[in-house]
């Protein structure tokens, strides 16, 4: 990895909440271990909760003792730790923060350079970079430094709150400045999709409406809603997964090659794969998205008895452009599915001879597997021999494990995203415009959904693949 | 396996040889424990070494009793065996053998269908068909069943040999009813670039000059000629290994889809691709076949002290056609080799444009590897991001193996082909007219190599992977 990180001080807000003891401070405590922090760099927990410093390093100590590592490096890291209770709606505790922060800078020999991070419910996007606005808290104090922000999930409910939060972030700090959190894209085999395709002669040639016959993509997970009942009932699944995580794996699997591997020119390239999106009218949506609920969904805490909120989505369409004119991609979605997998399926088309009688029973022998999630690798299918006489074609699977690479777990997504946070690095971050793009691709969907409300909402039993119907999808047109 | 295969008797020359005991009764006991052999079916061996029907059983049993099986299975196929001794010089014994045939016929309850096998050495080849046909055994002898021949390599030492040979043979049995055993072609891995190349939608399209930058077959053994000084002194690795086993490997990767897979068919295709090879002239052969001998063969058992006979060759060639216009084909193969493998590497080219510094080392991220033997598999190698931060290629490999399939050992390659012979498809064994165009293009090294003596012969320590001169062939010209 790269080593050359700036200095600087993270500011956490939501520092006593969830994701920040789940997710961030063993990501930075694994930074820490790999030697990936910069040489000085101090981490200021920020949240309504009363706590000291040392009770906050106690409170985080005591959900990171499961990790492996040394004790020495464990008190070292904590000693980065630091803590000061605010109200975050009040915009005189952010005086109090810009003096904690400045004196932070001189205790831990810090340059003007400030990261924070919003780990808050999405309400607060809109309240906190307002008061850090208002105290002058959005800018370097002098010429040097900068200041940066980074956004969790979701941003935005629909194509108008993105569009306005973006207008007000954008008010605040530099586009080039924001950092939209989709961890999706800090996983290596989702940035592998990339180095597939443009590192490899083999593949680019292949990958198009010539070669493709559909493009299928899945996150599934077993769990259900257990206890985030009152935030999925406003969200439901294509908000939750599909307009950003699934949207997010399309872009990846289908936009062009950028001219050069840099941020911009790589998030221009996405965005130019949501500008393709064929949109769909109510008739389209009606036939092309489908929409499910798990049975005993309308019987979990928070969920309200006619919930048509939904946990399972299975939609297809097209993207206009040279590459994939015609071909179907199809987007796979659902809580309380038979496993857990997020996996691409290529699939490839038959050979336009069949030589050989049977050849793969009828069907195209050629399909390539990203597995995103778990047991991360790449398979290729392909048509071989059977042992003994005559030519008989059964498909097989090559197989490539990350886990042969190496014993080491791959790195969890948050050190990957907030690394590249902390460098400037915005490759693996959603540009705003692609965002709205793909609100606006999705908007009619919600809108249309609204409107006739639990109309066609198809129902499931737990531990399946989603609503029986699902296959209609892939009836053609 | 298709199971239908017509009842007929057996007949092998050289019965009491080194190949009958070591190869073909146990590939036929093979057959006999798979259901394979026909319903009426019984094998006559034929040699001057004195052995009663009980005698030339109870040899064969010695040779089989290491394989597994049934006691009561090895019992009923050992009944299949009979045995005449006959100086195969000698028309006279042809005319016995043509009693023996006749009442074994009856006995077996066979129908008028011959396969003679011709388990000699390559001298018997003009010797043992005239006398079938002067005594009326290469053919029925009414106007029901057939007559077929197998001959072994090799087939010819020269271009003018192998036309006498073909002429001669042809004379007395249809082209259709020769086969000659190129013991490759037996090989699943072999048969299996057939089904790699024209079932798979994603390999045809690879599968030429723009995408493959170059391709490699590769036949090394460990062993040297060990008790064969005799028989190699006249050979040479030229004549022992490249112009059957590589240029039928070479074929077999370079041929065009034939229309429909039917014999001749495919047949055709192979010849195609002989035809198609560049001719090298003398200077040519000077730089681009360049031939070794391993340190220490002067000394082996039947070889003379100033011996010039390569135990090595390395060759580069071009084929002259749409498909693989300038794509160098390097073949190399040699005795003493650090390790036995048989193997084809399709290496593709680059990417047209590299995005990722270091991609691969600088070279192309992409070879598919057929591993004709051992562990018969195949290997595809990509470019795939390392795990952390950036993006930084590494070439990795995806793997299928053979073995994966089934714990079964794969059949003896003389299984597939004593049973394609026995159901009259010549698929598998090489054509008179493409034999001839190989030996064509290779006729003139083997003249080249008579005039200049020992000029240009390379040496190589055992052990290694022949001389290190070898890479010259890789330079540009």
């Amino acid at each position: 990895m790269n080593n050359q990180t700036e200095n600087q001080l993270l500011v956490i807000f939501g520092a006593s909440g969830d994701l920040t003891f789940r997710k961030l401070i063993p990501a930075l405590y694994d930074m820490f271990t790999r030697k990936l922090l910069p040489e000085y760099f101090c981490i200021l927990g920020a949240s309504r909760t009363s706590y000291t410093n040392e009770q906050f390093r106690a409170e985080q100590h005591n959900h990171l003792v499961d990790l492996k590592g040394e004790q020495a490096d464990m008190d070292a890291f904590l000693q980065l730790l630091w803590y000061i209770t605010m109200d975050t709606y009040l915009s005189a505790d952010y005086n109090r923060l810009k003096e904690f922060i400045q004196s932070l800078q001189k205790q831990c020999q810090l340059p003007d350079n400030v990261m924070y991070y919003l780990a808050t419910p999405p309400v607060m996007y809109e309240v906190i970079p307002a008061l850090l606005a208002a105290n002058g808290l959005n800018h370097p104090s002098g010429t040097d430094g900068w200041r940066r922000i980074v956004v969790e999930k979701p941003f935005g409910n629909s194509l108008e709150s993105a569009q306005k939060l973006n207008k007000e972030l954008g008010s605040i700090f530099n586009e080039k400045d924001i950092y939209r959190i989709d961890h999706y894209l800090g996983k290596e085999t989702v940035q592998n999709i990339l180095v597939l395709r443009f590192s490899n002669g083999i593949f680019e040639p292949l990958w198009n409406r010539h070669y493709i016959d559909s493009v299928e993509i899945v996150a599934f997970e077993e769990l259900g809603v257990e206890k985030r009942g009152k935030y999925y009932e406003g969200a439901g699944a294509l908000r939750d997964m599909t307009q950003n995580h699934l949207m997010e794996l399309m872009a990846f699997t289908a936009m062009e090659s950028p001219p050069v591997f840099e941020p911009e020119m790589l998030r221009n390239e996405i965005h130019k794969v949501f500008l393709s999106l064929q949109p769909l009218d109510e008739q389209q949506i009606d036939k092309q998205v489908l929409r499910g609920q798990y049975e005993g969904y309308r019987q979990e805490p928070d969920v309200a008895p006619d919930s048509v909120t939904e946990t399972w989505v299975g939609m297809k369409f097209f993207i206009d452009n040279v590459r994939w004119s015609q071909v179907p991609f199809y987007l796979y979605t659902g809580k309380k599915m038979s496993r857990k997998l997020s996996e691409i399926y290529i699939n490839f088309k038959s050979t336009p001879h069949v030589l050989f009688a049977g050849q793969c029973s009828g069907g195209s022998c050629n399909q390539l597997i990203i597995r995103i999630q778990p047991d991360e690798g790449i398979s290729l299918r392909f048509g071989l021999k059977m042992p003994g006489g005559g030519f008989v074609v059964k498909r097989v699977s090559m197989d490539f494990r990350y886990s042969s690479l190496s014993s080491e777990l791959l790195p969890d997504a948050y050190v990957r995203l907030l690394m590249d946070a902390m460098n400037g690095d915005s490759t693996l971050y959603p540009r705003s415009d692609a965002l709205e793009a793909s609100w606006k691709f999705i908007d009619p969907i919600l809108t249309h959904w609204k409107e006739v409300g639990g109309e066609g909402l198809l129902f499931y039993p737990p531990g399946t693949d989603g609503p029986a119907e699902r296959d209609r999808l892939w009836v053609p047109d």
